[in-house]
């Protein structure tokens, strides 16, 4: 097996990202000698497991039991919030650039509600010639539309901003997730109704306890937004919306209001609840920014990550996700010395518009001290900015729209966390 | 809400399909005032689940009660045959190209081996400089490829050309699933052993009961071949391969290898039991046709579709998917006159190469009767061919690779059959 030099493309230990497509660098594979193996590895040990038949086909399949540690992390019930809360993607455990429906991150404002779609109605109404009520039979009769998108909470990585200590990748940054979204192009149905010449606005409204309510320009509306009925080719799940919900790509997540059963064409916002008491921007001098609504340029190394442990030194992958709600994912550089130096990171997933895209770097950990960053730039040349600028920027009153670089520390034990640099 | 004629693309009922993106032709919402409706629909019941909140967030989601006809159809157990057989993808119910793990296609020739990935082995042998062998850990360590492809048993359909009466979409057709599949590059792997200037095939072996075997030239494990090790995101399940599979993108599923355990560089073809007793065609003249990979240029209407009901006159919406196992898909046109004349579909997806594409078109159904069809043509310019045609150049010994035209009748009561036409 050969072996070549390391290229060094950045310090501490980055290594060129096409050196192991193919270079016989990473010597991952024990060599062995064709006698030991014998000419059909007939001298390696047969499991028991190819000895016997095992059960056969099945009507719902399920995950490995070695892999049940992929679970969402749920906050706890809360009795003066009922239904409220969220869980988070364990982002430390995927790999590419879809989440299993059963592990897509969620946020409740009352709960789940338990709707029979033969009783659900859609009221398309205010501004428009004719107010329309739609049935979900209805609605699967229509062209759709089928696109990849992230979706991410405007609440996500906040608590970075707070100056949270510890945390993994789940806890910290797990209130984004990607999907293959299936949907009516909203357009199609607002100009069933006739958008009238004065409406700007609509005005989103869920059928959960809550009313979840968010008002969206209609200029959003009537670009890319859609009515999801369905997410990675199934009916939307209850906790994602079922029967329906609305989807604004890139946006923040709780515009993408979900059990949606009104929406209403308005000249102004509406100035629901939900983005009054929550989702607005406060900024040091307290005034708030409203409708902040696109997900900024961001990236994230997902492994190694808070709360792993490399077992020893040599070479490992470094990978995650970079994601931007303004376009496409242009660039991932990756330091590995707290932001001194940077090289650029493979792009091993497609590089779709508003969706999550997948990077990966090998790295030689020496057993010193390092500091691993990611910092994407997407397709609008946005570059995602550090912790301390956007502090500058927004302050800590409110912490949403946390798209800053995430810092994890690796100590001299292997041991990976959370740090502020 | 202004009514446009409708423009007939082709016979009986086809529509433009485009009509319904926006032309206010569909009117498929119910027209209601405002005065009814009061300003904020008020005036509509408020259903319960609207009045209390849910529950709230989980660690693990599922989908709808209301869903819960989204199962496969999977055979009863053989005794003669332990662990062997398949479990059908419910088509007919899922919409993007996306399907999910728990509904993806199974096919076992010995059941599903129970295996700890921390125990499992890759050896790569043969003719090569260094045999290697590789742990579960080790291989995550490499830059992997995440893409979206679909994957198809060769047996698909089959029972079509023989005959077979009734059926639904997931009876007839349900060895067929899409999903994003994430691993290594073969290439990479195959360059660290170092493939020898003699090798020309490599043999593929799993560590199930069955050691299911196949021989692939290396020049597809070299071009687009990869060990997959996830599936949407997560591990592959035990189901598909856990904790490792060959994905050898357009080509019969069987030959992906699952709980891959071996590939080994050889001159030629191992001549597996599973690629001589199965997996070969076998001509009128009784001469079988071996190693024939690709999958063809397909296409299938997944609703209306068998053992469907038409409530009633009116307008519907024809989809379905279409894929080909050397290219994209470029075009797919559907007829409502079992095949006198065709209108072009409405692509609803992405048109990714080796991977299924959403199609749709409005009809109106008349209560007359009528035969949808649809017919694909991939990137390569392949036009999917002809129940006929098939059965003149391959007659029904083999049943293999069947890629031909799906009717699909509607009588006049509505009753959705299987047909010949």
């Amino acid at each position: 097996m050969k072996k070549q030099a390391l290229e060094r493309v950045a310090g501490n230990g980055l290594i060129n990202r096409r050196h192991l497509l193919g270079a016989g660098l990473a010597g991952m594979g024990m060599a062995v000698s064709n006698s030991v193996l014998g000419a059909d590895a007939g001298n390696l040990e047969i499991p028991g497991w190819s000895k016997q038949p095992g059960p056969g086909a099945s009507a719902y399949g399920g995950p490995s039991r070695h892999a049940d540690h992929l679970q969402r992390m749920a906050g706890a019930p809360n009795p003066i919030y009922p239904g409220g809360g969220a869980s988070r993607s364990p982002l430390q455990h995927l790999q590419g650039t879809i989440t299993p429906n059963s592990l897509h991150f969620e946020r409740h404002h009352a709960g789940i509600p338990d709707i029979d779609p033969a009783q659900h109605k859609l009221v398309i109404n205010g501004l428009v010639r004719q107010p329309l009520v739609f049935s979900y039979e209805d609605l699967l009769k229509y062209p759709m539309v089928s696109r990849v998108y992230f979706l991410e909470c405007s609440g996500n990585s906040g608590a970075l901003l707070r100056g949270a200590q510890g945390g993994t990748a789940q806890s910290l940054h797990g209130l984004v997730s990607g999907a293959e979204w299936t949907g009516i192009p909203l357009s199609t149905l607002l100009d069933e109704a006739g958008v009238l010449p004065e409406a700007r606005w609509i005005a989103a409204v869920g059928a959960d306890a809550a009313s979840m309510g968010r008002s969206v320009p209609l200029g959003k509306a009537l670009d890319d937004t859609m009515l999801a009925l369905f997410q990675n080719g199934e009916p939307v799940r209850p906790g994602q919306g079922y029967p329906m919900r609305l989807f604004n790509p890139g946006w923040e997540g709780n515009t993408s209001v979900k059990w949606l059963t009104q929406i209403k064409l308005t000249r102004e916002p509406v100035h629901f609840r939900d983005e009054t008491s929550k989702y607005t921007d406060t900024l040091p001098d307290r005034r708030s920014l409203q409708f902040t609504f696109p997900m900024g340029t961001k990236s994230l190394i997902t492994s190694p990550s808070g709360q792993m442990s490399l077992p020893g030194q040599g070479i490992y992958k470094v990978t995650g996700i970079a994601w931007s709600g303004s376009g496409s994912i242009r660039r991932v550089e990756v330091s590995a010395d707290g932001g001194r130096s940077w090289a650029d990171a493979l792009i091993e997933s497609n590089q779709f518009e508003k969706a999550l895209t997948r990077f990966s770097i090998p790295w030689e950990w020496t057993g010193a001290g390092a500091v691993l960053q990611s910092r994407a730039t997407d397709s609008a040349g946005d570059i995602q900015p550090t912790r301390d600028s956007i502090l500058a920027d927004k302050g800590t009153i409110s912490t949403y729209h946390n798209h800053c670089i995430q810092s994890w520390n690796v100590d001299g034990a292997g041991e990976v966390s959370n740090v502020y640099v």
